[in-house]
């Protein structure tokens, strides 16, 4: 995007690659003189490619290599190199990395396997590595990497047959966890005449990650345009900031995250080693962001020629303009799936249209202009003009027909002319051979018209562009709102209650899980803790019927299965006959299970059975959970994710997305339901899981009770898992277990753990 | 597949194009002497192609084209052509036709526009034209297409720049609803090599239909494979039974179906107005009968590639072999999303491949060789044999890296010997640009190893020949199956009752419903039909409690929203109460509803509700369906289908197929629910779907509630639809309601309407 503003790398922490992608000296240490070996390749590509900074190889077997002075050691340069390419056998690296650091190396690229991939020693290498680039301020990269290209400077430091190819120079940075892989995408992009900035691989990631480079990128003012290759990012939890400062500076993402099914993941974790997230996570993470997810080689391509157009659609409203109806019916499909619409054209527009076409057009939207236009050029690019004026209209697809000769160069010409007088995106999927349209062909690409070999390909591009956009107006929107006062939480008197409970074993009860929501305003069911019959028909009687009991201990998470819960419970003869009978199932059920009570608790009836929770993923950190409840959720899987911070839009964007939001918005005669406190209580959970980040690792609210509009919402059982408790931490939560815990347990008499009389 | 059984086309009624594509003569008329004209192509590719039969072009305007003698008239003409091209205005075209009937003309084509697909009048025309047809048993081709090819006699028989080019011979036949986007998927095949049988384009199939000429391909010893581009099949019925021929005879039938969502199923209406069945129906068509569905251009090319290769997995196990980790990851994800398994490599293979692969390369699956294996081909090509070799593995991906010149062309040869070796499919994904690789590109093409641009499309081509290897094997069982004896059903009873509602006003009540299921062996719920309170109160101690109670009106098919709905009733009282409430709550709701009674049944407990049901499409016909029930079901939409009939395997799979079969199989602790009963419920409904299909339009049962395993199943709640009465036969439906209802409502007294007291 041209009108991108453009930030200098100042930021304190962030990575500097002005000396790795324009270094002034280049060290290969290892360097082979067998131009075949993995080792003899790099340095002969340099030269190949017309790198005009200093080589230094660097092998004791050598004096001199293809003419270039060969060194002895790493001490014995003339200069510290800015740039270091070690070669060496794994075991070795470590101690040219110490060289390295020891003469001032800035950068260096450890192309050598046998690391992190290759088992447990490999691992311990690989921490070596990386506390000598610590030790020393170097930035390593790899290992097991393939090297890097840079076309300002003409760097190409790699091995393989890609590097032996010259990539034109353009906008477009491509950062790779796989080095063939990312050659493959690098050639692909070559081949659609997509110009290259940099080509960065990254191997195991010891020390420098896809996302350093990926942020060194977005503050290069030569890159326009970034593409990634992602096996699992090891600090993903970056991933969100990251992704808005590329959004911010207009600057597209396009992210390929392989490994997304069990054995896909599992192929990905012996390969680099980079384990990452959950794939849902980098889902909702690159949809957070406006990332554009790339899922084959092609769609690199295709997703880069529609962002260098430079052309955003204002919204999302599409015309397909069309010769032959098939293929309108095609990208119809294409982008209505997608989420874009096809309108219907303005009457205006329909009424300067109808009297130029031809009689057997169909102006309906996709608009089928039919092949007998062609016999008059003049008729189609005035046609295409009046529709692409359509204020109706965001972006204009058009599918040629596979007209050849004379006749494609005439719509070729029409197209281009419409094209420079509008600033809206207009697409071209043409199915001519393209021997039978070659001059067209070029006419179209000298242009920058975005050009697509099938329809399905162009409706899938469009839908990128349009999705980034609207990524965009989301974000501005952001800025643009009034921060909403968030609830007041009593983030202290949580913190106490969590401590108290961190290093105990098992799970928190529901019990204490329901006095950490209160503490974040989230409603639960009036209940109390029982501790035999008589105390539960106490309650009882304040609650009033029908009542919930269940069983509360440590020992059994899963209530139901242990037939440890009785719902409908409607006097208190059945009150205490159930008491029994619950306490019996959990003995037998767990037959030295601590058993803390028996809850008792009103029952919620004509509410929406949600789930709600957190995930505190290792590498992403807290996400919330929504979708619907029960067995439901489990099975049906209708659940969406946000990373936190949680907006409120962005709690009501999420709920949205569910299958199940019909059931909340009143389907089949059901009032609807209070998402506005579904919202607050996705918002409130999200502040949780921040605050208390380093405690909690898990809660489940399932279900969560929604009440019909207006009656907000009833926690009806929480399941909360701690993280282990960090060392020194304890003591802490022993005194918070003597001053804080009777008052977390407030609505309630019987705050310690108790026999249970039953 | 080159083993195919071949039949003759002798079957009755079945189209026989034996002088379609190798006519003796061919008239032209309307045959224009401007060669760049639509009307004045056609001849000229065909003198352009070498067809060596007669040409005849008719127009009174020439006395010759091209130093063809033209005619004034088809009357004039010396003989009578065996195929009629129609170049003529579409209002003209009756008449044309007419003459070519007169004249003894067997097949003709219409190219003209202007008829269904532009509205009231055209269509008028068009079924002029089919009449026409008819009389003088012309097989007309069209209206609105662009003609068609076969390379056996050279007959290019069309226009537009498509048939200039001259395509190579081979088994591919395609037949193309649009003549257009044909066109592209013709130019598309044959850039990849394919060779061509027919190229049929069927435009809005006033008399010949796409199925026509699949069934007429099927039995062409020629061709080998048959693809087709569908916007909506007017013969939807009589795909199931066409595909399974297709895959009787062993030739693989891939369908592009467009017009998938509702703008693209109105455009696809606006184009050849071809309407057809819901687009989950061709779903289902398609997986019932191995018919491989195409998304995108480039599909059909990448499996015509395959199949074309001629080789069928044995099963779905398959080995992946990468020189670079990332593209391993990229296809087992590709296969795993399709069902296929990556599954390790046998103990005694990985004895055989350790000592001789690098250092480095991994030996799961996917199996990463790595670059380095590249220094040895020999290697290389033992490993692969090794890894083809092994008992656990039916078919090998090979990614190829981006190797170029001598290695690449080293790969290229160990790759085709080992294919050699093996009757397992083998299929390769190169990433190489094709200048790097050319000759070995050449290698792999000679040896008719299928090669793929990308690891995705690989993968998708691989999960195609899968499918339809599986869906070989499946009707290979069914036909192998032992038949099962169906449970009797009492059909002549369930058709007295359908008649004797069919014609009123409204839907069968619930009553009426559930004496229709029993009458398929289908258990409803205790239950009889009340007058009033006393009557209700009666019933109710003859159940027992607890009890659901629904007024019963024709008015109200929605009843719970009407809040003519009461469950968990447990007593008199509450019944009483009740009873009041839902009869007034009914009558506020539809003020003149007629309200039959109130159904007073058993409360079914502790069963997961389903819903099932049928759908009498009125293109495909008899459907099943099967889902989640109660709300769920609308909401969610976790619901699959297959047509008519149905055998208990295919119950099973269906079943199967929902994401909700976790819960019937006993998720979170919960009893397996009676999936036999649930399959029974399924036949019998197909049995129903097939013996009432003239009267029986749409029926729900939502919820049917399957109990736990061994305890059957209760239909909740029914409803039913019928098809309007068919002139004549009111006569049987009101003797049927004489003689028949009382017996047909047997378990209750009261069969007839009454007023309620309530």
């Amino acid at each position: 995007m041209n009108t991108a503003p453009r930030s200098a790398p100042s930021r304190t922490g962030a990575l500097d690659i002005g000396r790795l992608v324009d270094p002034r000296a280049i060290a290969i240490i290892g360097a082979s003189n067998d131009p075949k070996s993995i080792s003899g390749q790099p340095m002969r590509f340099l030269m190949q490619h017309g790198y005009r900074g200093e080589l230094y190889p660097v092998n004791p077997k050598y004096t001199e290599i293809d003419g270039v002075a060969c060194h002895g050691s790493i001490a014995a340069l003339p200069v510290g190199p800015d740039l270091a390419l070690i070669l060496v056998a794994a075991r070795r690296v470590p101690e040219m990395l110490r060289q390295c650091g020891e003469k001032g190396v800035r950068f260096a690229i450890v192309y050598s396997s046998g690391f992190a991939e290759a088992g447990e020693a490999g691992a311990a290498l690989q921490r070596e590595c990386a506390d000598i680039a610590k030790a020393f301020g170097i930035r390593v990269i790899g290992p097991n990497c393939q090297g890097f290209v840079s076309t300002g400077a003409n760097v190409y430091a790699g091995f393989g047959a890609p590097f032996g190819v010259g990539y034109r120079r353009g906008g477009l940075s491509l950062i790779s966890q796989s080095g063939g892989f990312g050659c493959a995408l690098l050639l692909m992009a070559d081949e659609l005449g997509i110009g290259l900035r940099h080509f960065l691989t990254t191997g195991n990631e010891a020390d420098v990650s896809l996302l350093d480079l990926v942020d060194a990128c977005i503050d290069d003012p030569q890159t326009s345009l970034i593409a990634t290759y992602i096996e699992g990012l090891k600090d993903a939890h970056r991933l969100v900031e990251v992704a808005n400062r590329a959004l911010d500076a207009g600057k597209p993402l396009l992210a390929w995250k392989v490994g997304n099914t069990a054995d896909g993941a599992k192929a990905a974790a012996s390969h680099t080693a980079n384990l990452g997230g959950a794939s849902a996570l980098y889902r909702t993470a690159f949809r957070q962001t406006g990332v554009i997810e790339v899922t084959d080689v092609a769609d690199l391509g295709d997703y880069a020629q529609a962002f260098e157009a430079g052309r955003l659609p204002r919204g999302n409203r599409i015309a397909v303009v069309t010769l032959s109806g098939g293929a309108g019916i095609l990208i119809t499909d294409a982008c209505a799936e997608r989420g874009m619409s096809v309108p219907a054209l303005s009457a205006a527009t329909l009424e300067r249209l109808k009297p130029i076409v031809p009689a057997f057009a169909s102006l309906n939207n996709p608009i089928d202009l039919t092949a007998g236009i062609l016999a008059e050029p003049k008729i189609f690019a005035d046609a295409l003009q009046i529709i692409a004026d359509d204020p109706n209209i965001d972006a204009v697809a058009i599918m040629a027909a596979a007209a050849s000769g004379g006749v494609a160069q005439a719509m070729a010409s029409a197209i281009v002319r419409v094209y420079g007088t509008t600033d809206k995106p207009m697409m071209l999927a043409w199915n001519a051979r393209h021997d039978m349209a070659r001059e067209a062909y070029e006419t179209i690409r000298a242009h920058g018209v975005p050009l697509y070999a099938t329809p399905v390909r162009c409706g899938r591009a469009f839908a990128a562009l349009s999705d980034y956009a609207q990524a965009r107006r989301t974000r501005a929107a952001a800025r643009d709102a009034q921060p909403r006062e968030l609830a007041r939480y009593d983030v202290d008197h949580a913190r106490a209650l969590l401590a108290a409970h961190q290093g105990k074993p098992g799970d928190l009860t529901e019990h204490a899980a329901q006095a950490l929501l209160r503490d974040y305003g989230i409603a639960t069911p009036k209940s109390a803790l029982a501790h035999n019959r008589d105390e539960a028909c106490a309650i009882a009687r304040a609650i009033g019927f029908p009542l919930v009991i269940k069983v509360q201990s440590p020992d059994i998470p899963h209530k139901t299965e242990a037939g440890a819960v009785r719902v409908g419970i409607r006097d208190e003869a059945a009150l205490a006959e159930a008491f029994d009978a619950i306490v019996g199932n959990a003995r037998r059920h767990v037959p030295h299970a601590r058993i803390d009570g028996v809850l008792v608790q009103e029952e919620i009836r004509d509410a929406i059975e949600m789930i709600v929770g957190i995930e505190n993923d290792a590498s992403f950190g807290p996400a919330l959970m929504c979708g619907l409840g029960g067995i439901y959720a489990e099975v049906l899987k209708d659940v969406t994710f946000r990373l936190a911070p949680l907006t409120h839009d962005a709690a009501h964007a999420m709920i949205r997305e569910l299958r199940a939001f019909a059931i909340l918005d009143g389907a089949r005669g059901k009032p609807p339901a209070d998402i506005e406190a579904l919202v607050e209580t996705l918002v409130a959970l999200s502040a949780m899981a921040l605050d208390q980040r380093a405690s909690l690792r898990e809660l489940d609210i399932n279900p969560l009770f929604v009440l019909p509009a207006g009656k907000g919402v009833r926690a009806g059982d929480a399941l909360a898992r701690l993280l282990p408790c960090v060392t020194g931490a304890a003591g802490t939560a022993e005194s918070a277990d003597a001053a804080g815990l009777a008052a977390a347990l407030h609505e309630n008499e019987h705050g310690a753990p108790a026999v249970v009389d039953g």
